[in-house]
Formats: C-alpha cells, structure tokens, sequence
C-alpha cells in the first residue's frame, strides 16, 4: 500500500523481551513519536483496552491512523497492516444551504466517494439568521443540532456503503462551514454571533471526539472541525484560503466567495486581509421570484441576440426551465444590458423589451420564459426590484473589492489571480459579472473558477499532515478588515451602481463592446 | 481566597467589545495561555456549551480547574469566582488490601477529608496474582473493575458528605497503585504482567476523562494514574519517591517498600536505581496461621522478659488478641532471638521456650497467647515453618538491599536516609528489624516511616503543577535493576539467613546485646 506523508502510519516494532519489557502502549507510542517527532502520543483508554491482543495477532505490526492537537498526537485507530479494507475520512462542506461529503482513503489520498443533501435545518429557517433567532426558543438548538447530525449520519451511511464500506470505517472527519452552522453542528449557542459585539463561542474548536458530537463513525474517530476568525468569516472560508493555496503564493491573490454576504480575502505568502460584507441576498436562489438553487431545469446560462431581442436559456441537465440561479442572473443582466432591455441603472427599456414587459402588482416585470415553455406552467421573469437588488449587490461586490484593495495601496485591475469559489464560483461566468460591473474588468484568463473550495480544504487537512499546521498559520495571518460605510464607502457604493461602472475607464472591455 | 501554584487559577477577562471580538472561549484560554506559559488550552466541548452564559453572569471572571497533558493544558472546570464552594481532587491510593482516598482543596492545598476501605477485589482473591488468573475467565476483568469502581464511587461519595460537599465538586483525581491495581482499575487486562516478558499494557497513562472510568464525579473530572516502570514496579512506588523527595535529595536515600515483593530504590537528585524482589509472603497477612492485617486486635508490639519468658503482647486498640501484623511478626522475631527462644537459625530452642513449646501436625509451634486470653477463643502462635518463612524474608530483604547498594559501590551501612513505607512502615520498629538482620544497623536516627508514600505522593500531584513533571522525571530517570539470582545473589541470601547475620560485624549494636 501506498503510504504519504498522511495521517496513516504502518509500524513494525521489535517485540518485548525480557531486555525490552516496555508496555504495548510505550513500544507502539515509542516508535510513533520517533517517525512523527513528537511530543507526545496520546492512546485512548478504549484502545488500550485491545492493544495487547491486537499487537500479538499482528507479530507487532500495526496500521495506525493518527490525529493531532498541536504537538500532541492521537492514535485514532489501529488495525491489521495487511488489511484490505481502508482507513477513511469524511470532508464535510457543512453549507447553510448544502452539505456536501467526500470520502477518502487516509493511506493513498484517493477519494473513494461523494454525496450531498439539503441542510435539513431549511425546515426551520432558509438563513442563518432565522436559525440562530431559533435558538433562542426553548429546545431549539437541540432541534438544529439534531436535524445536521442526523443528516450527516445518514450522508456518512450513504457514501460509505456506496463505496462497500462500513461507518466504522471512518476515522477522521473535517468539516468547513460558516460560524453559524459551525457552532450548530457542535450544538454551541450562536446567540451572541448576531449581537453586538459579535461574538462566537469558540474560533478555534480543539480537535473531539465524534462520539461526543453524535456522529457515527468508528468510535474513536476524531473530528476537527474549521477556525474562523470571527462571527462573519467562518471555518468555510479558512478552508477556501487553504483550497486555494493563497497563503503560499507570491502573487497577490483574491479570493471571492459569494452569497449572502461577499467574504472576500486578498493576499500572499506573506499577509492575508480578508473583509466580509453584505452583497444582499440578490444572488442567492428563493430571492428573486423566480430563483432557486443550482439544480435539474435551473436556468444556468442565457443569451440575447441584441437585433431580435430573443432570449436563449440554458438549463441544467437541460430539463424545462423552472427557475433561475445566481450565475444565470448575472448572465441574465449581462446581456440585457448588452442588449440595451436594460439601461445603466438596471431600469428596464420598454422600448426594447417590447410585448415580453408587463406589470405586476404595478410593478414593472420582464417574462424570460413564457408559461408555455417553462417547467412550471407560469411565466418565468424579473421584476424592476429583482434587478435593482441585483444592481445593489453587484456594488456592494465591486466597492468591497476596491475598499480592501484599497487598504494595501492596489487597485482591483492590478490582482494577478482572481480565485472564485463556491457553487456560485462553479457556475459564473467571469464575462457577464464583468459585464455588469460586478467583478473587475482583468484579462479573463487571471480568473480561476475553485468549484467547492470548503470542500477541497477540508479534504486537504484529511490528506496532509501539514495542511493542519497551515490551518493555524492562516487564522494567526489573517488581518480582518472591519468595513467601515463611511462616506468614502457610500461614494464607491455610488458609483458603482451604474452598469459596469459611473467611470468607464475601469471597465475598458466592456466600453468596447457597449459604449 | 488564597490561590498557590496549583490547579486553580482565577482570571478577569476583558469583557468583549467591537475592538476585541476574540469567542468566548479563546478569549479564556488566550489569559491562561499567558499566565501557565501554556502551548495551548483545550476547553472541553460539554464546557464549551455553557461557557457564554458563565462568563456573562459572571462578568468575564472565573475560577478555573486546569489539568495537563505535556504542555497541553485543559480546562476541566470553571466555576463562579466569587463561590465559597471549594473546587477538590482526591488523592487514591489503590492498594491491592486497602484504598485510601483523600479530599484536598484544590485552590489552598488543604485537607478535607480522608476514608478509606477494604479493596473489594478481596472476594475474588488475596493477591494480585490470583485477580490476573480471574481475568482470563470470561468476564472476570470487567468484575473486578467492576468491584474497584464501585468501591471508589462509595468511598467518594463519603468522603465528600463528610465534607459537606458534593461528589460534582471533584474534578481531578490521581490514582497510586501497583501496575496490576492500575490496570485493573482502568479495566485493561493484566494478562501479560505475570508472563515473561512480564509487559503491561501501559507504562504512562495518559490523563483519562473520569466518566471513561466510569467514577462518578465532576463530569469533567480528569483523572491522572500514576505511571508505573514495569510489571513489578509500579505508581505506588513512584509516588513513594515523589513522596520521600528521594529525586531531589543531595544525599544518597534508599526508600523501602515491603509487601509480598521488597520493593528498593536507592538514589539521590542525580541518579536513582530501583529494583524489585520477591521479599516472600511471610510479612503479609494470611501467611502464618495467625497472620493478619493490621487492625484492632492484631498484636503489633510483643515484648519477652529474657529471664521468665514471659511474653507481653500490645494489641491495636487494646482489643483482646487476634492476631498479629507483619511488624509484630518482626518484633516477635527480635524478642524471640534476644530472649534465646531461637537460635541464630531461627529454630526454636526446647530449653527455652519450655512448657509453651507444642507440636502440631508434628511441627513445632510455640504458643504467643493461649486461648483464654485471645479474642477468638484459640491458642495464637507461631510455628517453625512461619520462622524458616520469616527468616526467609528478611534475609531476601538484606540481600536486595546489599545487592542494590553494591551496585553503585556502596554499603548498606553507607545510606544516610533509610525510608520505610507503606502501612508496615509506619508500624515496624527499626530495633526489631535490625536484631533480626533485615534491615542494616544504622544509627536508630536515619530511619525515617513515611506513612502512606503512595497517598502522600498522589496528594502532591493534586496540589501542584510541578509535582507532575517530576513524575516524568523521576520515570525517565530511575534505572531499573534486574535482579540476577546468581551465585553471588545466593551466597549473600545464604549469609544472610543467619540472625542477625553470618558477619556479625555488620550488625555491631546487635552483637553488643546478644554476642
């Protein structure tokens, strides 16, 4: 079996003599902290409780699998070295919306699996802030808590059995989320996260036992759930900076993660400014009449040919349309403003939208998908306020990239890489949030799409010895940036809320296409 | 409250502020870092959940129970500092006859309380040996954890009400005993301590969380078991040394443990040496037909007038006799061989032993107390065979002692501190242990009873922080010598089974009473 520099270690100790009457522990933690150079290595009461049986079934061979709290490592497991069954770990993408699973092999790194399912705590409120205003009523964060462990669970059930293997089998789990559903999976009060001043319970979860946190995997498996520096900048993007490898690179990077709020992190090997502010919910799916989550039949993309005004869309799995998403949205003003349907305020132009503008509760509104095409059996369309919202957080967007830019002396066009991550990363394209003005005008080949950059950090740290160290390392770099709306701020706000930009001259290849 | 270097430290936090929006708990642990020089604090997840309540009813104050893994410290419990309730540890001393448990103020070092009771493992047999056979039937270890548990959960639950305090009110423990006690009590089996090459499971425990042990107390509690070096040298012994302050003393000491096995280390601040021998069952009770425990009624004072025989006995308590304690034996021994009642070989002497002298299934058994004056209404008394065994014994103990001294090129009469531990200890008369030989003949003034060592040095763990470094010290330090029965080994045990000794030069105070 291939063995990395992982959280595997197969040993061979020498066996006891009456020259060498070391304990079974002391042989086994002897010969650990020799290859790990550690200061301790710590064995739980119920695994000491097999060890002699076990190493004098496998002549003092053993297949360990290891976990560490600073210095101070942990043997998680122990099993046969000549097993063919694999010692497994489980990243969790614990998304307010979404959680996502993988499963990987701790010795080879593979990934041997994946799932996802809807955050179940959707049931009692879409956003964080409902479900933190949950907790406040008796029995509540019992209920929330519940409700993701017992998903996890299942998830855990699903993507191990999927890949022929048992929960027992899963010793070490990572999970990245935001503060918010990080403290509701470890079943701590969020109350004062929402309240000035701000404060989670912990920033730094020590590594536990999953057993203590109702998972049901092997039971010493350990899980380390992600930092965060504070109520607004969860373990979620800590993992995406990981993911991303921002804090390695010489380059000044960006990183951009899209939702509710914009959590945004500038920086390289030497310093890291991260700032989060809210972008409005525009981009998130249940905001817009018509939006939703990425999904079968959610409009992805869309194209308007400027002559004949006709609208194209383009659906995931390319089922009848039923509703749109934030990528598609983007896409969606893009080229309505391309198209001239709508002006540099986002207004609608009836002039050009023609037949297809209505007016609902008095309210102007603009049908993309007539009933009879749509998967749902109505109109699919956008109101004037939809994209008004939309026009405030593509400002909101643009202005925190300038403000934080700003803060090291650059300029947005000066970034080298622009790393997007998230669903929305996923499925964005960097032409149309351009376009708008909500993104900078850089050459398109310096954007980077991450895919689930939650995701791929937490599987970093299942497969990296090393990554955990990094994981300190960024939370002690990172500079948090407190976004001050002063009147500075709200001029670039300003500005920015014209299509792509009160001053053109920042947006050159768009002024090129519409002057 | 007066707050020593020990366990407990009260800290005022800064409250938090948008200046300042560290979590809660890093915010605890970021002070306690600072103040024990800490590489990191771990607060508990089940702490963790009511942390932001405490802190804000308290106004970002509290008393904290700290425990330490390495350099790794943990919060074990935090409590309202301005609580008269005093945050405790027990000290246990496990032995295998007696366990002996004491109450200590954490935060002033005080004594609260102390009880103790019969080790129930008893019922299922005598001595550590036959509770490891017990354990090879099916169930037999998790009965006779079983049984230890249960025992400590009484004994602490006494020792609290006693107090006026609540078993909650615990939060560490530490736990002396025999390498096979400890293991039994952590419920690891002992399989492989009586068979060569004699291996424990564990030489180190690692600190145990008090509910993985099943004992009922703080939920948080944490629990320390002393390490042990071997199969035959366990933390009861380490304790002892803790205890003597042996590994700090400038003057070379020898610290003497005597049961079944004579248990030696023999060191001072640079250098210890231990080793272990069976000293033979004779000083324990249950060996001779009188032999018992001490306790009221058991003889552990004989006196023998040299001129009419006649024999005076001193009783615990003064009960009428019932038996007679390993120090009485030694006593017994003494006054025996200065009344000529035995000669040098330990026989016993018709002439001078006269009408007393009896036989019994042929072999020749002196009377101490006839029936009507015992408290169990028979003769009590002693036999040649209990003689051979006791010589046998004493002469085992000198010869470790001579062996172990000539080690590091000394002699017995070189020592300049002679510590006895253990309940026997505390009741031997140096006198009668040097007239027999057993022990050396030093100036009365060098022998030092320290009581219960094990006690003594698990109480000092509960009281400071630097008592548990030294215990890593004093096991990284001691050198372990194997006893090797050699020619040598038997020509000195040879010489030594003379009273006081073949070289009566060794013994000039006693060749001055009795040439």
């Amino acid at each position: 079996m291939r063995e990395t520099n992982g959280w595997v270690r197969t040993v061979a100790l020498l066996p006891p003599s009456l020259k060498d009457n070391t304990s079974d522990a002391g042989r086994l933690t002897g010969e650990l902290k020799k290859r790990l150079h550690a200061d301790g290595v710590r064995v739980d009461l119920d695994l000491l409780k097999t060890l002699p049986d076990l190493l004098r079934r496998w002549n003092y061979r053993a297949r360990c699998v290891l976990f560490r709290d600073r210095n101070l490592w942990q043997v998680v497991g122990i099993s046969d070295p000549d097993a063919v069954r694999p010692a497994t770990g489980v990243a969790i993408d614990l998304g307010t919306s979404r959680v996502v699973l993988r499963l990987v092999d701790l010795a080879t790194q593979k990934v041997l699996g994946e799932t996802a399912f809807n955050n179940p705590q959707i049931a009692i409120g879409p956003d964080v802030l409902a479900r933190i205003h949950h907790t406040d009523k008796a029995g509540g964060l019992a209920q929330l808590n519940g409700l993701i462990v017992t998903g996890l669970n299942e998830a855990i059930k699903t993507v191990t059995n999927q890949a022929g293997l048992d929960r027992e089998d899963v010793y070490l789990l990572t999970v990245a989320g935001n503060t918010t559903m990080s403290h509701l999976f470890m079943g701590l009060d969020p109350h004062w996260i929402i309240r000035e001043p701000y404060i989670p319970v912990v920033n730094r979860p020590d590594p536990m036992a999953a057993s203590d946190l109702g998972l049901q995997v092997n039971p010493l498996a350990r899980v380390l759930v992600f930092p965060n520096i504070g109520s607004y900048f969860g373990g979620d993007l800590i993992a995406g900076i990981l993911h991303a490898g921002l804090h390695t690179s010489d380059d000044t990077a960006i990183l951009v993660d899209v939702g509710t709020n914009a959590e945004v992190v500038l920086g390289n090997s030497q310093w890291l400014i991260a700032c989060a502010g809210a972008a409005g919910p525009a981009l998130e799916g249940g905001v817009t009449r018509m939006g939703m989550m990425a999904g079968p039949g959610v409009i992805d993309r869309i194209t308007i040919d400027p002559v004949t005004y006709k609208i194209e869309v383009h659906t995931i799995d390319d089922q009848p349309p039923k509703g749109i998403c934030g990528s598609g949205l983007i896409d969606l003003a893009a080229q309505l403003y391309l198209a001239g349907m709508i002006d540099l305020r986002g207004r609608l132009v009836p002039a050009a939208c023609g037949a297809s503008l209505k007016k609902r509760e008095g309210i102007p509104y603009l049908i993309i998908v007539p009933a009879h095409q749509s998967g749902t059996g109505e109109d699919l369309g956008i109101s004037q306020i939809d994209l008004d919202s939309l026009i405030r957080s593509k400002a909101a967007m643009y202005t925190i990239l300038e403000t934080l830019t700003a803060s090291v002396g650059m300029r947005p066009e000066d970034l080298e890489t622009f790393c997007v991550a998230g669903t929305f990363g996923s499925f964005i394209q960097p032409e149309s949030a351009i376009t708008i003005g909500m993104l900078p005008d850089l050459p398109r080949d310096r954007y980077r799409s991450l895919g689930n950059s939650s995701l791929g950090g937490a599987t970093r740290v299942l497969c990296s010895v090393e990554a955990l160290d990094e994981l300190d390392r960024i939370r002690d770099r990172i500079t948090y940036l407190e976004l001050n709306v002063n009147q500075d701020f709200m001029n670039r706000f300003s500005a920015a809320k014209f299509i792509p930009h009160t001053n053109t001259g920042l947006f050159p290849s768009i002024r090129a296409v519409r002057p």
